[in-house]
């Protein structure tokens, strides 16, 4: 859950002062994303999503966010269209803060993703490589390959910590991941975080709307087939689920085929996926004081699946 | 803020069995009400408020306050009407807690209400008190005159820790309140809690909706005016806002005039019910762990009140 910024009434109507939008008939706080507040809006011409951002997300990144999301709503993907003021930007502020009103999208995210699931999720992922194609803002994936070692080093004791000899395995995983790590392959606008909770489904189990890009980035576009991989296809006990993953590619292949190198790459894609988010966990565990609202997501998860993979996954028979 | 109970999209699934609304579409935890868990629920038939009941509502209580909303919601009241299950219940249980579905309201509520939100608010109160009448629920108001001495005992020490001194004032306080209140007014269904958070208006300002009626007791009419001067009419210094004042209670008198006795008994019904959330508050502070994710309200905010009571108010010349 997330709310972090208090917005009071008169708040809000100075701030739809800015927008076409016309009066606030109902505004609610809502559980929805970890890093910024967001706010269930409703006024006389619909209803909508406000967005403050808060901690990580750069301020000078936004419009690349912002205009990524109109760049896919104008090529019809389920994604939240950005709302301009009456100036025509659709970058505003609130309480001093950077803020935007995005639409609203129906749709409900799946706790434990069957794999019918995964396969509708698969083919929403590479919808969205297709329809991002041509976007031109760009973003260096600044938690990508080359940001792990430097992130490492900064974090080692929080590793030891947490499992007595950890370290050195994943120095030893690093430099594979360094000498392995493809560098050939198809590149592209990335959402780098399709977790399940940043899909929407129908009720049908259609794939219905994907949210949250505010890790997307120029990327390869197996890599975040790898990172989907990685969220939404290993049980609860750690184990990988090959059919899920078989039926999140399929569904991928619907729309786009991975070509023969990237379905090569996908193993070490994968098991480098798990340390960008092992490393990003292991830094929120290690930066969180005691007692803190936000409670950290478990490194040690993404440690095990990271094992998983150091065996090597045989994705394709 | 207060999403405690965690639903799945299949818990969702189906809890929503039992009821004849169709598909789920959305659904959203939101920030609202402090003691249970809300969420927003869209379904091909409309959009409702799914309600988890957590902490201090006992469950047992829950058909006195469901049957109360549709009490009201059949007499034209602006609150939220209670879906029945498939089978007409409208109590219902998920995740083995007590559940209800009601109605979505929409409004807003203000954060510093203005003399004119006032006047509206009184006038809904006061519209409330007169939907009530006739409903055969009975609930005798728990955190009444009668139990505050006790109350206190349990948390004198808390007491003082705020603030060296403050027992024995408040000692003297309730000495005087079990002396001089009055037992001899008209009393019926109240509100109890009618607090500017549980009370929406209309973006033109006009009374929209009241909320969050799971303090509603039988206790009388003029006390539940006296629990909304003291959480509508003073300032954040400490003042108190005798235009506010005048302005709720000339709404209130709109639609259901004060007796004499009423208004003689409003001076030391505003002490008391300053008393009534001194005391819970003062309870839920000397009771919430450090760190904890809740944040209990300052005690002495009430205090503050109960020292501008002490010197009785003059509200009607």
């Amino acid at each position: 859950m997330a709310v972090y910024t208090d917005i009071t009434d008169q708040e809000l109507e100075a701030f739809l002062e800015g927008y076409d939008l016309g009066a606030p008939l109902a505004f609610k706080g809502i559980a929805e994303g970890v890093e910024n507040s967001n706010f269930l809006l409703e006024t006389e011409k619909g209803r909508y999503i406000l967005t403050v951002y808060e901690r990580r997300v750069k301020a000078e990144d936004l419009p690349y966010f912002l205009n990524m999301l109109t760049w896919l709503a104008d090529r019809g993907y389920p994604s939240a269209r950005p709302i301009p003021t009456r100036s025509g930007a659709t970058l505003s502020s609130l309480r001093g803060k950077p803020a935007a009103i995005v639409e609203f999208l129906p749709g409900l995210s799946v706790r434990k993703p069957t794999a019918a699931h995964c396969r509708e999720a698969g083919e929403g992922l590479a919808w969205l490589h297709l329809a991002g194609e041509g976007y031109p803002g760009r973003r260096a994936n600044d938690l990508g390959q080359a940001a792990w070692s430097p992130l490492f080093s900064k974090h080692r004791k929080a590793a030891e910590d947490l499992k007595p000899g950890l370290s050195a395995t994943i120095d030893n995983d690093l430099a594979q991941l360094s000498l392995m790590w493809p560098r050939n392959l198809p590149t592209g606008t990335i959402h780098a975080d399709y977790f399940p909770d940043n899909v929407f489904f129908q009720s049908n189990g259609k794939f219905a709307a994907a949210i949250d890009f505010y890790f997307a980035c120029d990327d390869a576009y197996a890599y975040d087939v790898a990172v989907t991989l990685n969220a939404w296809c290993f049980e609860a006990d750690g184990s990988f689920n090959i059919t899920a993953a078989k039926a999140l590619l399929n569904g991928y292949e619907r729309r786009r085929p991975l070509s023969p190198i990237e379905k090569e790459a996908l193993p070490i894609l994968a098991r480098g996926a798990a340390m960008r988010f092992f490393l990003t966990r292991l830094a929120d565990w290690g930066s969180t004081p005691a007692g803190a609202l936000v409670r950290p997501k478990d490194p040690l998860e993404y440690e095990r699946k990271l094992a998983v993979h150091r065996e090597g996954l045989v994705l394709f028979a």
